[in-house]
């Protein structure tokens, strides 16, 4: 049949030997939320659910990624080519580029971060230093960090945020205190704009697992939607990146079905725009590449610890714990990757 | 001194006798706020809050816009031009562009309503049905728009939407429902897009005064907002217009500072955006006032009644009960408008 | 291999006897171009030029389109799924649904043509008319369209918009003068508004075979491109959805490379923006079928003929002469659809 | 009369003493393009054109700004507020948001550089280096920027961008070429990907009084259009900030009415989005004033001069001749900024 003859096959994307990255989330780019960007939310590559992952409860028969070996569906659409070899130059970056990255800088793109624009990230773990990363790599004017692990918190500020502690007193006040204290801010203000005495966007790096601030051994889903609701000026933006989940059935009462208080009020009354869920990491994957490769960025600047797979499981604990600085830990099998 | 007399001043923009209609927020355009388009957050009309409007509580010391003559701030600004005279043709289509007009087709911003979407719109009052006829303007596919009361219901199929009783039923499971039984919809979807049961936009026109759809005669703040959660696909977007208030004294609870249940992890498992807040009605209005006068608009569709001014209390309290059909009233000045 | 053995292919998309209908591009899906939706550009589908098509110069070794059977590559992310049968319901405006249609809605998307907006569309065959009607399901509120053959002026008219005869003076000046005399138009007007004397969006729906205004015998490449730049309003912008092409070995001087005189200083003072190219038919397909289905979009208006294949080459002709009112002529294949 | 008496005045934005820095562009506020933001588009302050400025030709009756005082039509909507006095610290940086610096950022914004993207400026006179400058704090991956001056050329090099010297040969074919040896770009293609051997964003940064590459001594109006073209990838975007004027007596043919050559059909082949024009200044400058003031932003890094006004003449003349590496000139009035 002459007509077959003269087409050729799609071009194979990836061979075998290149070095590529995963997002964290599979999808199979031909469903009408793939295909129109929206990756995270695929509609068939898990039979159970409008999205999948790598090991992840809900999201689909797919075994974690935390292994020598992964199988990889729709490999021609989900791998993000790299240069060098596996295990060469920029390891460690690459490596982010699979979640905390990308994650990081959905959260930028769902809290409207743009150059000039100042910002408020709640918690300082991998994504929310991330998170303050991105905005910073997109030229936020200020971005101030909450937390209160004291090596979260000098990580934070090394990457040229302003870190703020929220065991020392209420975090929304502290911003708002060093917004007020800020001599050349204030003397920039024209009468009125004093209504805006917070910032334009917020992120939320923490979740449902939040420490109340008045009390850190408590926990308060809540705190921080509360705080973003609070923080951020009329006609700001919320991005919620920390997870929310249902059901949770250590929860009590609505929390249960992941149900909890919201400040809605407060919400229609400053008229925000809020944002939220898991990255189309495809969306983002192949410029954050580029911006390390041209090394404008470097995300492994998060990056506290590499240990072998053998010590996975104590540096959860501990990264659970939030003790001797786990801030991120890469995990490495050593066979592989001794350099 | 030269330079001033070679310098004209600005030129006037509105002239004594001009017919004019007027936003029911009142900006200054000059604040930051405001010359970027956000005239619903003015920071200086109001010495309180970053908001203003015409006999509003807490909106600033302005006299109500339900009256013979109405002072007006920075009018250069604020006024609308239209074509005519006072009383002159499209006097009720006009006069709808002061507030539910442009209020609804804000909603269809928030909401992310474009060509070919579909859309779920709660509650049909004013800003409700023009949610829907919004939707429509803007080329959306299929148009839900749930309420109770039959002659709301009845106009909402009038202008081309498809009207849900909620007093029949939950009103997501009756959208899902009908999206279910549609033949043609069905088999256009490929494997996995039955996880899109929903629709892509929903617009709550309600508020915290709504009632239970289980129990119509008891009031459930948070019942619109459940719903646009469930009846929106993932990916989707909700636009909040109907009304959240704090402090409300009359309420219990959280309720008294506007603080509600929401269901939080389905927002964030589903990626969902959501914006509210007033509408910029300068942002639109000139546009809305084109679509009048090229004969594309008829927002006046929705007016069920035209009373004098000594009726008011009266049309107030039917309006309030809704019976008689009193969707939208519009007020007259008996010498002035006498036609 | 335990891994493999649990997870499932992926879902197929399409079925052998699925009604579908297929953009005229070709598209690979997970390219750089392709997954961020810009699918008019893919760059794995055609060993030579990042875009691909079937049947057509320069565009790939695939086979064209007018014919009973092609050979679709990717065919699970290409193909559109339709309702019905083949030859069923809808077979007018979903065969639209290949190219002019979406094709026409990119033009309007080029064009930033939104709600309330004014739109010159210059050319009247089968994209320029839907470039009227795909500005109307978006809510422009005047649309003008420019051509000279009165079957094409008369269907532009029957769709709702304002039919400008270029035979009958320059078309341009018929536009300002057509919105001066627009009595409601003018009052509407503040001072310093008769600046804006044109339209806010201009689409160019003919390309490089423009006939000149003022002599329509002759051709003037450029005539569309002119008039585009005279028409909008400072601050507008413009759709180039007529083809321009290059080499053009029939052409003199610069016009052999597709390089024409432009009014780049007129460009720059109006401070325009100024978009063209192929169509990403899949950006749009799925939702203006959803308009059809829906019954709100009903693009087969602008057909004005059905054909049998084998008299092609005679309709081929008569649409070249513009003749007998040959505004959009479809083909079919007498023994598959003969209803 | 109780209405009026309860009403404050609108609050006054500016006080005698306050310092201030005033868009090059001058805006009423009022007017349906100021009010969309598009204050580079005035109706109403100059009574001739859409657009005003101080001490410009066909700008209206406004006396130049490069003076110890100036006459400010709408000082409420035009001063941009600033910390401290006059003559205070950042006096070069806020110098330069008068024009540059948002005219800079605004070239960015219609070359539509974001995070992760690759840009090439053609020019580095101020607004050429300050796009590169801009396009750096949005977070562009790769920018080239192309002159022949070597004080320029070494400047962009200092601000971190690749510095291409266009009298080595064309500076498209060495971006081409320069993107081609990087080793990590290249392996990061996939197949397919070679046919995007460009830029994402192209700039414009030097308009009609280009020189001619091949021969640096000639002008050749077109010469930057055609780059711009040649080295954007298909579904790339071009911005347009380097003026082009008509009528220009001085030239010949079609280029007195500013109408050039133009690649059309490149344009359109490669689906490219291109914008010009004035900056709307107050759209950015309070945002980069908060970067300039949060010390993220030092755009008086590519200032070479400061001068007093009565050297002006001089310091024109060598700016014109490129000389002496007056890259940028501030003017200084001895009795008052004396320091």
């Amino acid at each position: 049949m002459g007509v077959i003859d003269e087409v050729g096959d799609a071009v194979q994307s990836i061979k075998e030997g290149d070095r590529v990255v995963l997002p964290f989330n599979i999808s199979c780019g031909f469903c009408f939320n793939c295909h129109r960007g929206h990756t995270e939310a695929c509609l068939t590559i898990n039979p159970e659910e409008p999205h999948a992952a790598y090991g992840y409860a809900g999201m689909g028969p797919y075994q974690g990624g935390q292994a020598e070996f992964v199988l990889v569906p729709q490999a021609d659409f989900n791998c993000l080519k790299l240069p060098g070899k596996p295990g060469d130059q920029w390891e460690d970056d690459f490596l982010l580029l699979s979640d905390v990255f990308p994650t990081a800088f959905h959260a930028t793109e769902l809290a409207c971060v743009t150059a000039g624009k100042s910002v408020a990230v709640f918690g300082a773990g991998p994504v929310g230093l991330l998170s303050a990363y991105c905005s910073l790599l997109k030229g936020a004017s200020e971005i101030y960090v909450v937390d209160s692990i004291p090596e979260r918190l000098q990580k934070a500020g090394e990457l040229g945020a302003i870190a703020v502690d929220f065991s020392k007193g209420d975090p929304v006040e502290q911003i708002f205190e060093l917004r007020k204290k800020n001599k050349a801010t204030q003397e920039s203000r024209r009468p009125g704009e004093e209504k805006m005495k917070g910032v334009d966007c917020a992120i939320d790096a923490v979740g449902y697992q939040a420490r109340d601030d008045s009390n850190p051994k408590k926990e308060k889903p809540t705190q921080i939607l509360e705080n973003c609701l609070k923080v951020v000026n009329p006609t700001g933006s919320i991005g919620i990146i920390g997870v929310y989940i249902a059901p949770d059935p250590g929860a009590r009462g609505d929390a249960k079905q992941g149900i909890f208080p919201f400040p809605v009020a407060e919400f229609f009354d400053k008229g925000i725009t809020m944002g939220s869920g898991q990255a189309p990491v495809k969306k983002y994957n192949e410029y954050l590449r580029d911006l390390i490769v041209s090394g404008r960025a470097k995300p492994s600047r998060i990056v506290s610890h590499h240990i072998n797979i053998d010590e996975a499981p104590d540096a959860y604990d501990r990264f659970d714990q939030r003790i001797d600085g786990y801030t991120k830990v890469l995990i490495r099998f050593a066979d592989k990757d001794a350099a």
